[in-house]
């Protein structure tokens, strides 16, 4: 019987999946470092090899599922004939479509980030993150700012800012969260609502655009999230 | 010899006497919460009676301080012939002047903050300062709605947007931390310089002001942060 050899990027590829099956149906909370390197096949120096903690785990699963979400985006990226408010647009667009579809099965990940003292593992999950995203959102605020429609001093910080202002809205989110499939589902949702109209605002603030340029959110989107996080993750 | 009774919260108030002193002499990462009993003279029982951890304890420091901080403010909140621009302006000028005076004796707390991992704490620490200080922000900018000078759809929000734009700065700052009292001193203080009147332009277009408006960095501003970040904290 001829013994798989394995690289060490393979292995470390079979770990995210098998945190990523554990964390979506069982939630991260639930499950152990043991747990983990037991549905990897790993032994404990295995996975210590490639991560410190669990958190860390979680840091990379995001870190590949931004990834993997920007890619699918590669058409919205590269599309030669949008300008660059078409091309933000289609991106937050499509980025809201990909949110909603997710939610459902990533709820056992949302639980657990905005949990009350959780706040600090969201951060560094919004990190990792937003490190992933940044350079995309640049590229198009720098193509806006070359063809003289957006009026802003410098794209990259535009862009950090732009996405940090998701960060604000932690409290809105994590009151949906819990108010999701209660009575108190379409109050909250109403609250996400005015909370992303208000960045919406500031995004064309920033970008030195007329208020509602930008397509930051549609009628809808709102309860859908609200929806999609009442729903049971399995 | 008559015993003193002390009251719960006279015992809380001399805890948080007693991390200052430490956390600020020490720093935080080097004190232990032993220590903290012993100095406070209290008894383990009695510190987890008020606390769950060392990162309550710096959490409710930094409340208490800021608390401190907004009450020097109080002036400025009160004066009643500011208009609302002035006021922020005065607002921003007392709280960056309290930065600079500050930074030297609270460098063993910033170290921490700023220390690669602990971006974690400082979002908690964070979000203990900015629940202090939006309150009064947010009054500020309501007089400006109510004066017809601020065009901005909701006070609290702006407050809350404008506060969270800080924390966007984290990378900046840490980077500034370390430059600190190194030949890289100037190059990270310019950079914290451009990133700062980066977030003015921000603030000055959330509340619908021309660029230039609001006062939110002044020339010789990140130099003399960088320049206390470096000096010894005692």
């Amino acid at each position: 019987m001829a013994r798989q050899i394995k690289s060490a990027e393979q292995r470390r590829g079979e770990l995210l999946d098998s945190a990523q099956a554990l964390f979506f149906e069982r939630g991260y909370d639930k499950t152990t470092v043991n747990e983990l390197i037991q549905h990897a096949g790993l032994s404990k120096g295995g996975f210590y090899h490639h991560f410190t903690s669990k958190e860390e785990v979680l840091e990379a699963l995001v870190e590949r599922l931004a990834s993997a979400s920007m890619a699918q985006l590669s058409d919205v990226m590269e599309s030669p004939d949008l300008d660059a408010l078409a091309r933000l647009n289609a991106f937050l667009s499509r980025a809201r479509k990909m949110k909603v579809e997710q939610v459902p099965q990533m709820r056992g990940l949302f639980e657990t980030l905005f949990q009350p003292g959780n706040q600090v593992l969201y951060h560094r999950i919004n990190t990792a993150s937003m490190a992933v995203v940044t350079p995309l959102l640049a590229r198009i605020i720098e193509q806006g700012r070359q063809e003289g429609r957006f009026d802003v001093p410098d794209a990259h910080l535009a862009a950090e800012t732009i996405l940090q202002l998701g960060a604000a809205s932690y409290r809105t989110v994590a009151r949906a969260m819990n108010a999701a499939g209660t009575d108190e589902a379409d109050t909250a949702a109403d609250e996400l609502d005015q909370a992303l109209r208000f960045q919406g605002v500031v995004v064309d603030r920033i970008l030195g655009l007329a208020d509602g340029s930008v397509d930051y959110v549609e009628d809808g989107f709102s309860r859908a999230i609200v929806g999609a996080l009442a729903a049971p993750s399995q």
